[in-house]
């Protein structure tokens, strides 16, 4: 499950002087990588009562599903890159709305930031990342066949909202459910 | 504003190979800086009606009063993120609630998220990066003394939210007002 260690780079742990806490460093140039969490952005996106979903075509779990989702790049809104993502896997066009989920997954420090949003137009098309595209009724979702725990945990988050949500009544965003941390 | 260019580390602006954007590459060691968004952690922290404030001690905006904030850190959860940030730089043990506040700042590349806390102590002290450190009532809130917008549209956003909150209520956090972006 560990990485192997690399031959160039920030590969020392060490703790650089003034400060409390170990970092990366790389022996050869001096660079002091401030290793951060990352944050996933990504989206519960509604074609009516339907729900996009991605068949993945990269590891990890290639061939299992997954909401259009992925790491926040520079210079972006949160919900900018859960619409870039959307638009990247599956060649949705989304209008992005209230935060359905913050999920924290401190092993791998990763922070997932999950909006609800509508597809503008029902046209969708498989991304470099994907092998397939589909939009799912609810009874239809392939729920052996995901590829993440929090997949699950924000379909099922979704699930119990939908009503307050077609109210248009605010809602607090999930968070880890118990058993998932 | 912007910083100079670093002679060590990852320096060069270039797309790796098969890559779709540019990062920073140090041209010693060949080392990929894949630098992404940075999470800032922070509470609007209560003691009864009284709101916890930091007076800065370090740069930037030294001597103006800011929440309890700080970059996540490796391996820990937003919530124990925003819990540690109060400790260190206020000696304040908090219950973490509800999120208050995502806010996007796309420019520095940041998202911040404000939990709404409670102080399970009244004790506080000043960590290493405060000056000083207080209770404030909302009357007495040094609204022309503080450290950053953000700070201004969460505590507004807490008021805003008062009664819910008090009600016990759900609320969806607020994102950034109109005229912050
Ligand atoms: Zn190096
Ligand atoms: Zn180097």
């Amino acid at each position: 499950m560990s990485d192997p260690v690399p031959t160039t780079g920030p590969r020392v742990v060490t703790v650089p002087p003034g400060e409390d806490r170990e970092r990366l460093v790389c022996p050869d140039c001096g660079y002091i990588a401030y290793d951060n969490p990352k944050i996933v952005v990504g989206s519960i996106a509604l074609s009516g009562d339907r729900i996009l979903l991605c068949r993945r075509a990269i590891p990890p779990r290639i061939g299992y599903w997954t909401l259009p989702a992925g790491f926040m790049e520079l210079g972006e809104t949160s919900q900018d890159g859960a619409a870039r993502e959307a638009w990247e896997e599956a060649g949705a066009r989304l209008a992005i709305g209230p935060l359905l989920a913050v999920y924290n997954i401190p092993r791998i420090s990763q922070v997932q930031l999950i909006y609800l949003a509508h597809l503008t137009s029902p046209e969708i098309a498989p991304g470099p990342e994907s092998q397939e595209v589909a939009l799912f009724a609810w009874d239809d979702i392939p729920w052996t066949d995901l590829a993440f725990p929090s997949v699950d945990w924000a379909l099922r988050e979704y699930e119990t909202r939908r009503e307050l949500i077609q109210a248009g009544r605010p809602f607090a965003p999930a968070t880890n459910p118990v058993d998932g941390l």
